[in-house]
């Protein structure tokens, strides 16, 4: 049995993202992909069995990158508020810089699949936890008050979501502060408190 | 030809709600759908050539009766801030009420078929542009101030659909409430303007 190359196979994955981005999932055939890498049939099913294969590993390279790319952003960022914004932000590029992403993530997600999507069940969670952490430490530090961050958390991250689904890029500027000023001071930008009754009832 | 009966058609779709809310999408097959509708195959297939049809026609009468079930919410809300509330009321209550919708509608969105759901874009721009009327009235009625709905409106909706999928119930006392104050006021519950640097840089 001949070894496989890391490097063929990180050809390969790169590949197959390029042709997800440019076609629907059904459309792409491992036909394509040997033909786009310039490989022999035989050579692309030695690194991957099926289509199935290849887009779990590619689901798996994006998972590790996401988290990767979050906490490069996290290490730069001085304060809470820089961190809320650096999550926000590095969420919006990583999808951006990786159009297949979203659309291999909600077939998967429509297989519904036990296991399949155990690593982005992996990442949601670290990514709720992290943003929990920060809001903590925003909280501590006096910065605001958020005592009850779980619904919140959920609300902008699944948010964050429909905006990379339904409005493409180019983003408007200075997105991710806008989202995060939105997030802990509301839609509103009225000085005034608006809503004084909203809680009541 | 035998007629259909209307009667009929809706009892098999509420089964097959049922069998979807309860296993995965590709544990039910029609057979299952049949018996549990104490029908023949013969007849189950005169009403629904198959699977893909009938979850098709399930998906399509959702669409229908959420955008109707939002309607009579905000016949009864009084003012913007009881219709931003009844809105979110509304679509949590209507996924709570059909467990089965959200997974179907991520296996179709999976599928990535052109025209599969255009019912289901059609309630999201409907959505989008009924929070935007209500922001809108809010705003000339001087209740609030949010100049740039977009990108809020979306992570609202986002952001609702995040709640539905990873928050299931019992919903926390007043949630939709709740949700409207984060959206417009933000999640700080400070008095103080709390990331006065965060729209600067």
């Amino acid at each position: 049995m001949r070894t496989k190359s890391p490097d063929l196979a990180e050809k390969i994955l790169a590949v197959a993202a390029r042709l997800f981005a440019a076609h629907r999932f059904h459309e792409v055939r491992m036909d394509d992909i040997a033909g786009a890498a310039g490989l022999g049939k035989g050579t692309l099913y030695r690194y991957f069995k099926d289509k199935e294969d290849l887009y779990l590993a590619l689901l798996d390279k994006a998972a590790r990158g996401l988290r990767q790319h979050i906490n490069a952003g996290q290490a730069e960022a001085v304060d809470p508020v820089a961190k809320l914004e650096a999550m926000v932000g590095s969420i919006l590029e990583f999808f951006d810089a990786n159009p297949y992403l979203l659309d291999l993530l909600q077939h998967a997600e429509g297989r519904q699949q036990t296991g399949t999507l155990a690593n982005w069940q992996e990442v949601r969670s670290a990514n709720v936890k992290q943003m929990t952490a920060i809001l903590d430490e925003g909280r501590r530090a006096g910065l605001w008050d958020v005592p009850d961050p779980e619904i919140p958390v959920l609300v902008l991250l699944g948010g964050l979501r429909a905006v990379l689904r339904f409005s493409p890029p180019p983003r408007p500027p200075n997105l991710a502060k806008r989202i995060v000023r939105d997030f802990l001071n509301g839609a509103d930008r009225s000085e005034t408190f608006a809503v004084p009754g909203a809680m009541s009832g």
